[in-house]
């Protein structure tokens, strides 16, 4: 294992703290534990939080800011954040407005984050909470019932974030999160696994020639294992995918592709030249396209594709402005 | 070789391709090879064109776009652009300000670009250069005479870019980007090498325990090969060497972690928390921290290290807003 660390056990703990050394203007770490909240504490106004295990950066931390969350709640490399943290994060950013919890749909992250909202409930502070669910690969994958939440994500943090901004009610949040949720999909692939630094070897194994096609962005199964095929023909199998679960035809949509951690831009753009052509053919508008980083798996080399299906509502909450580290 | 590509021979012209795709409102592509400019063309202002090989991205053509730079020619993944392709993109970002570009120390780029700008001159067209060199490791390397220009060239880009919007002349935008020049320096560290698509096999190699200190952003050597260290211990000794060449201690910087690639996000911020506790003990201060990839290897893991040396000038250049794919 080949790494840029000091220390296994020390990880999550030295990358929370050279973030927030990196941006002491948006980020603020509390004392218990890896939580990050925003420099300057929103008010008024409905605070959002997210998170879920460490090893997805720069979500969630780099999307905490002006725009976006609030809080962002770090548990172990691809583990769960406790109960316990979580209400941390909640109680450092409440208002009176409520919070809005954005969890991505892992069994372990749902249960800790209904827990910590039962609590903080219980000091009188107003939770409500949407589950993401936009990987199209598995139902019922190794950690997860239902589908899984994976880079679509952002997206909710984007737009729930804008319309929470704007001033908008908690129910009124919530009601575009899931708006927001119900018009993205995502699925993605990997050419390589990832290693856990505290695993200390990959999580998988992948032949010289093999791609694991549905990679969930812990390294869990796809669908299936194949020989590697070309970009474009890959971007095909996807969207074939995405578009058996929603027909996208007729529509205008964002579209992200996501790199896994370790696949160069060079090849994200020659996935979205296929990605642009292709829904060009099919009469599928992009409004606008979204190429980097988002929703990472330690190094793994591979890539999701998200396709998310706007309305007036959501065009203007996804272009209002923003302004976190990894998010401008 | 796995690599998430179609041909070979179509790499560059596919990712050149699936960038203008993604970015129409930023990026235009010229007919005539891949050179990429603004969308819309600035008038009246100094224009600013760089480039290089391909295999660096989001360098150059990310950084297009309002407040950097005004064209970008990419060459063959990390080969020089001609100067006939280098010519056509002055051609078409020339205002009667001139042109200044900004060329990284490589001996072919800086012949190629100094013969496109002497056509350009017998065109009419006024044409200024800057050659940047911040790579403390080496001196004449195996593609340069001097030292490398590396990731601080991004630096230059956004500084020389802002003050050119601001309507300064040519002799100050270069004034400005040769003050850049003079006060950034650059060291990185290689864990494993990378893999041009047309050669199909790694560029080096290095042992499974091996790192490769001071290297090149083609891969080119560095100074020696020696075992992995933990984070902290390879920060220092970038550090030592990066002071060992400018003495920053009491002054006011900027800090680039730059990933080379396939570095995960969250390594680099494990490296910036060193950094950031080492200058702090130095009594250097950071104005900014720049954690991400600016300046790639395609997927080799690796970062740079980045100092530049602030005055109150390059602060408000640094700080002026910037709208380009890759820099807000």
């Amino acid at each position: 294992m080949k790494k840029f660390i000091n220390d296994v056990a020390l990880v999550e703990d030295q990358m929370i703290q050279g973030m927030v050394k990196a941006y002491p203007g948006y980020l603020r770490k509390l004392d218990c534990g890896n939580v990050v909240v925003r420099a300057h504490k929103k008010e008024g106004r409905v605070a959002l939080i997210s998170g879920g295990g460490s090893g997805h950066e720069p979500a969630h931390g780099g999307f905490v800011g002006k725009g976006m969350l609030d809080a962002a709640v770090a548990g172990a490399v691809f583990t769960s954040p406790t109960p316990d943290q979580i209400l941390e994060g909640i109680r450092a950013i409440a208002t009176d407005a409520g919070v809005l919890m954005v969890v991505k749909n892992y069994t372990g992250d749902v249960m800790n984050f209904e827990m910590a909202a039962e609590m903080a409930e219980m000091e009188g502070i107003q939770v409500k909470h949407v589950v993401t669910n936009d990987d199209v690969a598995v139902k019922d994958s190794l950690y997860t019932i239902g589908r899984r939440g994976v880079a679509g994500t952002v997206f909710v943090h984007k737009i729930a974030g804008a319309k929470a901004e704007a001033g908008a009610s908690l129910d009124e949040v919530q009601a575009v999160a899931q708006k927001v949720i119900d018009n993205v999909r995502t699925m993605g692939v990997a050419l390589t696994p990832c290693t856990v630094p505290a695993a200390g070897k990959p999580g998988f194994e992948l032949a010289e020639d093999e791609m694991e096609v549905g990679i969930g962005i812990h390294g869990e199964p796809g669908t299936h294992k194949e020989k590697v095929r070309p970009a474009d023909e890959i971007v095909d199998h996807l969207l074939e995918q995405i578009l058996a679960d929603i027909d996208y035809t007729g529509s205008e949509v964002a579209v992200m592709i996501n790199g896994s951690g370790a696949t160069p831009l060079m090849e994200l753009f020659i996935l979205n030249n296929r990605v642009a052509d292709v829904l060009a053919d099919k009469g599928i508008r992009v409004y606008r396209t979204f190429v980097g980083e988002y929703m990472t798996s330690i190094e793994m080399q591979g890539f999701s594709l998200s396709l998310l299906r706007l309305d007036e509502e959501m065009k203007e909450l996804l272009d209002a402005p923003a302004d976190t580290p990894a998010w401008k």
